[in-house]
């Protein structure tokens, strides 16, 4: 990491635009992340008190660009009022991706001199190119990104949009599999969570829910079968307290299932369901050793991912959205904003995308974790 | 129905029993369902303020009586007083049973005089053959049941406990169905509600919803393919509105599926999965005519299941649970309590279990659901 | 009353009206109650489907027909799709009014065929005057009310709309004077809910959460000082369990408080703060009696009022805002609809208006409410 | 501050207790905060781990240790399992003191080895007494404190528990009083939030709601009256947007009221009611100009003191009440366990307590909220 290229974020005293010339941008990339609507409200909200009046929506993210049948939004303070009240994108959302190049044509023939980007890594790495062929082709287009992962995996970000709101949404769905589990003969709770590379998400809910017996996520290896085995564990767990509740990240457990190599529209994989998969182990191990258990799943991941931000986010909102802006002001393209080691600043984009952020298996956390769920290791 | 045979619920001047002798016992059968421990607290309140000192639980359904690994809980105004802030069963839920010479062996055993019994049809008719071989056996024991089906599907009754709670939460999955398909370019949620043999769930919380496009139940047949079938009205939705949200109860569209004849432990029929189906078929369809489409689909049935019950169901359970010990105390047996007309009532348990109740489709209330989402006929 | 002149609510065979040339005007008028939005978007909504394009609100109730600041809100499908989703009214609201016939100048100059009112009693009354008045003028010109009042306290109904919202949302205030009073040292929970001249809601939700072991209505008086008076009772609740948490209607008790005979604009009674009172009360008789006591009073009316209805307020506004409509087209004037005897029906204004309904003391309702509370009397 | 007595929290290799032989004891002081029965339960869980046995809780406060007819309440494992899903605290609080040496005669005839303390300044003050007068008397007790305090104004830490919680709920408030205010004709909503000395809650609520107009915290004088104070600026907005929302913390402009020098049994100052001040003021002032103004006050104070904590709340007291059980171990006493510059650290209980935290005026945090606000300065 080359630290001269990271800025500390904020309004600063020069700025490179006049506003009153200027046409701003915004688009919305990828799944759907509680803040949406939190962070596009402010950027509107800034762009105003900056004095900027042609302000525009891309709809359904990068297909705005390229799709004909899809027109600008017109975005104004009144228009965005009251929009961080519902979940959801009020620009709509979309995966996938045209060519760099007919986005730039699509930004020349539009005159947008600012474009504001909320996506994750995919769409920051679409972003870096549209920064980069915007500045061959020697236009003043200041390219800004707002880091949206609802799982909190952005490489040198302390905590990304959603997340906050994703770990206490969870709990809704956790404490349904605990009474479940609970309530019956032998119940077995399952609850998937996202976090396709990382178990953030998993982590802190089972950590905040205090009631997870045993928490999977993609970083920490481990067995379904065998005597360390987690079905093996579970089996225990109920002779001794009658019910457990699992907690599993979507991502975790990829090398036990047989996955295809497809792809979806941004080029993700296409996980293999591992809430399915232990689903149907565990039913198959109870019945193969002649136990009675009872296996209710939730994967409650579309009512997390649409709901709003919660008051947490909703400031990591604002304060994303304001400095945004400011980044633009100040000349800045093809950065990101985020919120490292405490502070707000300015990343250039390479400095992200390279990976996805990690749990340290070694950290604190996760041993809090596992102190919490009392699990043992798995293998 | 023979109108002689039903009672006005209530205290009686007589009661028919010492209330420091009895032993009264309470059973909670079949699935989860919000108010179970609203109920279970009521009977044990009322209990107490006629004077009844032992009160235990039978845990986990029908087990209880013969599981011998299995042990009463002790009741008591202490013991209970909170445990309607929680979802769930505090003595625990199964389904299926034991032979009911074997359960009345068990009563005979325990010495029980008052035995309540909440659960839905299946666990009636086992009730209503307790009641009649402890009448053959010549044992003053009452049998008083509570219907419990959040489906809201018993014969005669105006509402069941759990019912009102369901629809208000499914709310929050409709409304993350609704947000997820206008937030993505041609966007379909859909939300599987519950409703095995009746679409009162699904049709009342599409009508307050106010955001569903198409409501399909089990009452009403509906075709998928063809020029009149589901699946082209959501083509029609997508180029006018460009998304479209469906809800559909559990048991409907059951002759689209293939199904084994597999039962459950209480006996029901294994259903197919409409939910799975339709979001297939729907992805077909789309795929098939070369227009993208997005599907999100959305199974709340154990979030809803394991809430506790809102305030309406909350003063249902309340005078559900005083009615049934009111009921017990009067020497009725072979009895369920529910309200009927606006009055609550004793019914014989025979009068409620021939056949679940249905919605009429020629009813206001279907109407008036049809108004809402706009849908056509699907034949 | 006069049966003959009541009439089943729904859509007629026969419509008075063209719709292409109506224009229809809604107004709000009063307090706040959720599920004004619902009713609203409702009659909008009906309006649309019968194929009326010319709808206005009229901004703050029974003020914007005469001050002139204030312009009309053209209303469409567009316009209301989403405003059920927050509390309030969109139209806004206000107590008062001006002269009956300044508002018929007002509505003919506006052309307005069909008025839709929503307000309580005062609001009904003003409605049956604007009706006359028009009748008087020969005008073709529809009245229709809804009735809103959280208290529930109209005649002949069985429930109004915001009523079972206001009781669900009180839970919260309940249960948070509950934890107080359980968590402090000879504490006293004190919640006042709405309830001018009826206490349905302080019943219900005292009924509902279990948690309350004194609640006031204005229709039961009740002594505070003296032997059997309610501070004589805390006494005894704070030595037996420690703790006590009672719920007061603001209409209850109006007797005990020095009253100014003032008015609000509606031309309601301004009622004494029996809230205050009772806490000032409690503080004075323990101190008194030299025993310890931690009062802590709640006051959740504005946070009940705003909140957006629940899911079956919803479905109760819905129906009541299409037949609104419908009665309308069907060429009734000087009506209003509601929910009687489990029926929908159109009523001649003055048959709800000649007093407001109350509780019963005899009702078999209190009287569960007196069980579950354990309350003596207090006189 | 003095760093070399500042250590990092966490388990340490040698223990200063033979668990098995421990008494732990646990006491609750002040007024409520969401996340108590959070830390109880995870000091208990924690300490059930080290393998210590004899665990209790002192009920009400620092009361228990000399009230006679209070009695010590064992805590297990099985006692604390689920309530963290009820706010309050398990234990009960209470306000003030006995002598010192009181409570350590208690504290030598309980036998206590480990206390743990759960309050704010007043409480951590007492607690450090107590560590003194045991080490003078050479008693070998561990006093741990954990800062309770909603306010999340104790020196040197980053956040304490409940605050975040108490920012979330605060919303509720928030909201309602912004549709009460745009649903009224010149509607003005006023919302009092916790913060006696510093204004965290007022002005992280205000800036996540993004609805208010005006936050008015302690560390930043006003004027209410003038050409420049609250007053002339609520009238420009009402006449410009015909509404306005304000939000005041408790201890703000203090300096306007009257106030006499009560202290509660704290032994904090009463402090004058600067709501009901401001509420009566701007009745005041508009009728003074003759302009209607529509004013709803709501303090929502005892209904966010006693809710429990969210998720991120939960995750701190978890890791907090870990940390206390390993300090105690670790055989530290008088110290004080919190999240400093994001790390858990162990500091002597004097380093916090000289004053309270405040919100710096001319930080990033507080110019955010005015921007937000796009309040002026009010002098």
């Amino acid at each position: 990491m080359c630290f001269d290229r990271i800025h500390r974020a904020g309004p600063r005293k020069k700025i490179y635009y006049e506003p009153g010339a200027v046409k701003a941008g915004i688009v919305t990339c990828g799944g759907l992340c509680p803040g949406l609507n939190d962070v596009i409200r402010q950027i509107v909200f800034t762009l105003d008190i900056y004095g900027v009046k042609n302000i525009v929506g891309i709809p359904f993210g990068y297909r705005g660009f390229f799709d004909k049948s899809l027109s600008e939004i017109p975005l104004s303070r009144q228009v965005v009022q009251n929009i961080n009240l519902a979940g959801g994108s009020l620009l709509g959302v979309s995966r996938g991706s045209a060519s760099t190049g007919e986005i730039v044509d699509s930004i020349q023939a539009r005159r947008i001199d600012m474009l504001f980007i909320l996506g994750g890594n995919g769409t920051h790495a679409g972003a870096h190119a549209i920064h980069e062929e915007c500045r061959k082709r020697k236009l003043k287009v200041s390219v800004v990104c707002v880091p949206k992962t609802i799982d909190n995996d952005i490489l040198l970000m302390d905590k990304t949009f959603g997340f906050d709101t994703a770990v206490e949404e969870a709990q809704r769905a956790i404490n349904s599999a605990y009474i479940e589990a609970h309530s019956a003969y032998h119940g077995i709770g399952l609850v998937k969570l996202m976090g396709r590379s990382s178990g953030f998400i998993a982590m802190h809910a089972s950590l905040s829910s205090g009631q997870i017996d045993v928490c999977l996520i993609p970083e920490v290896p481990f067995n379904l079968e065998g005597p360390y085995g987690v079905l093996k564990h579970l089996e225990q767990l109920i002779q001794t307290k009658g019910s457990a509740v699992v907690c599993v990240a979507e991502g975790a457990g990829q090398n036990l299932l047989e996955t295809s190599n497809a792809t979806d529209a941004s080029g993700n994989i296409v996980l293999g369901d591992i809430g399915v998969h232990i689903q149907q182990k565990i039913k198959t191990h109870f019945k193969g050793i002649g136990v009675h258990a009872d296996v209710k799943y939730i994967d409650p991941t579309y009512m997390i991912r649409a709901i709003r931000a919660n008051a947490s986010d909703a400031i990591l909102c604002t304060v994303l959205g304001q400095n945004a802006v400011h980044g633009a002001f100040a000349g800045f393209s093809g950065i990101t904003v985020g919120l490292c080691n405490t502070h707000y600043v300015y990343l250039p984009i390479p400095e992200v995308i390279t990976s996805p952020r990690c749990v340290n298996p070694n950290s604190r956390m996760w041993h809090r974790c596992l102190t919490s769920t009392g699990q043992p290791d798995f293998l």
